[in-house]
């Protein structure tokens, strides 16, 4: 009989808990959890908070008792697993509600602690207005938070999947907010010209958005009526009534309600770091590919392990719960004599934001730069389904290609309809080795409410392919503002489009449909610099202008890309 | 310079001219239409009869003018080419207008002459009120005919991509409406049990759908009130009012005040044939992987042509706009001295009935019996995203695999939500050659207004793969009905789903969560046949009792699937 130890109950440790009971009914299963609850949805949480999951007790997937009855899962919440005898296979495990410690022996022990919040030393940070979220917990906190303090105004520190969920919860909850995030952009998986479409978004929905500046320091100003507040009170509801006064590393000074610190989350490794286990140059626990860590009796899975990026090769974390589940079900296999491998992270994600979504896989332009690896990249601005049939949106993609054999390194997606769907369709592709060319060929599922018979993925897979196969010279949004004195700019656009979405400084403007007639009043010896709306038009006029012997370079991604780049 | 000529002026013979013209400035390219549009929205008939798309001219993507200033093609609409002088390289024209016929000598000549509408020789069928849908003239008879006769009661021949189209249309017009279909079932590209999920749909939206019975006669019976009109109508106008006897094969007669003739279409190879060109097995025209007829100066593509399958690499007719729009493209670029080729087939397709999406890629079920392939098969329902967040809909999904390999052979799947998407993906993964062990490990796009973190796709391949692997025992929902007296039929739900939904005739019931405490109760000298409500429960059970020493198989896809397949 084979003895499971899991710690950790929740994404990993749960799928592992199952799995491992499918496989074998005497397998002797303990799960332990420091916590309340067991496999919840921790993803949910935000939606909770805003409303749009009315019933808290939806997030909660399973519990202690259920787990029993399905899984013959002995389920012990409360119970935080404090150190590992790796010789004698055993764990020390403390029960939180009488203190009492006991230990248990293991064959196999599984290590799930998943990863939490970052809270820099930020002076005043600690206060009973500040938050993070990252567990049901966390969520009572800040849903008691909101009933006492009745917010005027709510700040959210970090502009990942979490802080930009909070900050549409707030808005969604008629709170006025402020997003705070240090670097230049929201949601870093996606590059900066294509978090411009996510920046106006937010911008729209009337959020305070500021960019490039931290937090460096909070007062927490408790409010006077609580002073004046009768005995009955109890001291933990006082201390949730108050404003906090916030200021930033540019001087600004800002007051708020509540405060909620998202700016990432660090994997727990305490446990394995205390018990000897490799830990990866990343921070995350190592493992090898059958998720077995240094002690080949234990094995560690989720978010806090280190994991392989399947474009580098190289260690990444990817504190995501699609891997957190498949590695807690390969350890599974593993710990009950199977031989499965994870098969490295694309990291693939997305995030809504009102009323878009923003969706990545593989790796980005700016990771790519980091890793000196060679790259070119496509754009196309393009309809989410046939453009006659009502509710076709604009879906903004980019797609990230080796230069010599046109392999996907990575995209990008954002707009209001068939994000996931584009971006699902290159997480496949990629993981299938595919390449741009390959792209071309997709047949994809077509009729005028789902797609076009050229689809957006088609659409950007023939401008790579242009580019990969030298059928077009492209230039990017970032070259466009340092043209030399021999290259002129070219407008191909019709000139109410010019009036009214507005044009490059210092372009001509010959609309495509009269450039043949026209072509004499430009000139051979410059690089014609063409562009249009999204690069199609503008493609179009590049094709009959070197065919005529001309220099020329097309925009890709046209005007929307340059303006978005800068939003 | 290249002269090329072109017949056809839709989604093949347009993308080719747009493309050859890219590639080459000095290309004469000239395209005949013989009807009087261009590279119209075909696919967005249905819709505007229905009016949810209101503006007729949005359906006109491109005009001979619009075709002429971008593209410098020399569009001729109302010009046929009636024949081919292969030895000159010439074909013979007729204006349509004022009769004259002509030549035009080429270098290259491009087929793309579509496929026509296929009417039975039904006595009668030639009247007024029966009408196809394959062009705007077409399209503009049937709102006319609409608008004339006023019907209170709309009748569509054939359950395809146009008749559940039509069928809708009328539905939105508020018109009582009577689907015939010959088959048992409609949308034949997914098999009976899935279908069974669109017959429901249909029937829920008050359609008198009537399956396995043909249209035997029609009697045009025009209003008296035609009669009496006075002289100033037109003759045409008056043909437009009263009403049809239709009788059917099983002796059922019915009238109706407009019917569609939707039962599939031809290929138009009329041209190709008297030019001896070589025709195909299916009847439509040969061409090579380089969309070449047998004469090396003639290319053909579109719904004319045949074409070669995905999965069995045999020659087969898909009519689709897809194919069509690629193979154009290739076409253009062979045509100017490139070596691109086409991909094979797989048949990838969807259509939007009432609330809900069908779509499917690959072979189906019936396909690969005909075939002779040796499959297996999965079925899973479930949520199309996180089941707590608002919207989530159930996905059924069926996928076909390769018994021994794993290798996606076909996928099909029904849905209000998501059902494009999940097809795409097992399109792509199917073109890459995926098994269904890889897909386990497809990473995609996660949260919770999006998908789950184990997405329908991989725990479809969980099935898949567990069946794959002898992990699971499958029993499949045609079986059900033909148990022996060496098998028992366990039903693992909860009493309460028992009497809510129903269940098969016995059935014993020990709900999932008491099996382990009462097992006892089951013999371990039969076959223990457990099902559940989509399969899910089941493979828990079957688990237990197989790690326990019983022989079971479970139902794939549960009660739902074999529901549905009476449906």
């Amino acid at each position: 009989m084979t003895k499971i130890l899991i710690v950790g109950g929740v994404a990993g440790g749960a799928s592992a808990a199952a799995r491992a009971r499918r496989l074998s009914e005497d397998a002797e299963i303990i799960m332990f959890e420091r916590g309340k609850f067991v496999s919840f949805a921790n993803c949910g949480l935000p939606y909770h908070i805003g409303g749009d999951i009315q019933d808290r007790s939806k997030l909660l997937l399973q519990t202690p008792d259920s787990f029993l009855a399905r899984f013959n899962v002995d389920v012990r919440v409360f119970n935080e697993v404090t150190g590992i005898n790796r010789e004698n296979k055993t764990v020390t495990v403390k029960n939180l509600i009488d203190g009492q410690e006991y230990t248990e022996n293991y064959d196999f022990l599984l290590l799930s602690p998943g990863a939490g919040p970052i809270v820099p030393p930020i002076p005043g940070i600690n206060n009973p207005l500040t938050h993070s979220l990252r567990n049901i917990p966390d969520m009572d906190k800040i849903i008691q938070t909101l009933q006492m303090n009745k917010p005027e105004h709510a700040t959210v520190v970090g502009g990942g999947f979490i802080g930009l969920e909070m900050m549409e919860a707030f808005h969604q909850l008629g709170i006025p907010t402020t997003l705070i995030e240090m670097a230049d952009q929201v949601m870093t998986p996606v590059d900066r010209e294509m978090a411009g479409f996510v920046h106006n978004e937010i911008r729209n929905k009337g959020i305070d958005l500021r960019l490039g500046v931290a937090l460096q320091s909070v007062e927490f100003v408790p409010s006077t009526s609580v002073a004046n507040r009768n005995a009955g009170e109890t001291d933990e509801h006082q201390h949730l009534e108050g404003e906090l006064n916030l200021t930033l590393n540019n001087g600004d000074t800002l007051t708020t309600d509540i405060l909620i610190m998202a700016i990432g989350v660090r994997p727990d490794i305490k446990l394995a770091q205390d018990a000897g286990l490799q830990i990866g140059s990343t921070g995350g626990i190592y493992t090898n590919e059958y998720m077995q860590t240094s002690d080949p009796a234990i094995y560690a899975v989720g978010d806090a392990v280190e994991e392989t990026d399947f474009v580098t090769g190289k260690p990444t974390l990817v504190p995501l719960a699609g891997p957190a589940n498949r590695q807690g079900r390969i350890a599974a296999d593993n710990m009950l004599g199977r031989q499965e491998t994870y098969q490295r992270t694309q990291g693939t994600a997305i995030c809504k934001v009102f009323d878009i979504a923003v969706g990545s896989t593989g790796k980005n332009e700016k990771q790519l730069q980091r890793e000196g690896l060679a790259y070119e990249k496509a754009y196309v601005h393009t309809a989410s389904h046939a453009s006659y049939y009502p509710g076709a949106e604009v879906v903004s993609l980019k797609l990230l290609f080796d230069p010599h054999s046109g392999k996907i390194l990575g995209a990008q997606a954002v707009g209001k309809d068939g994000i996931d769907k584009r971006i699902d369709v290159l997480a496949v592709a990629q993981r299938a080795g595919m390449t741009v060319e390959q792209l071309q060929h997709l047949e994809l599922t077509y009729a005028p409410p789902y797609g076009s018979a050229k689809d957006v993925i088609n659409q950007a897979a023939f401008v790579a392919t242009n580019i990969l196969k030298g059928d077009a010279t492209p230039i990017h949004y970032d070259a466009i503002d340092q043209l030399s004195d021999d290259q002129i700019l070219l407008d191909v656009r019709n000139p109410g489009e010019l009036s009214n979405v507005g044009y490059i400084d210092g372009a001509i403007n010959i609309p495509v449909d009269q450039l043949r007639q026209r072509m004499d009043e430009l000139p051979k010896d410059k690089e014609i610099v063409i562009y249009c709306q999204v690069g199609l038009r503008g493609n179009v006029a590049y094709r009959q202008l070197v065919n005529n012997g001309y220099k020329a370079c097309n925009l890709i991604g046209g005007y929307r890309t340059w303006l978005t780049a800068k939003q």
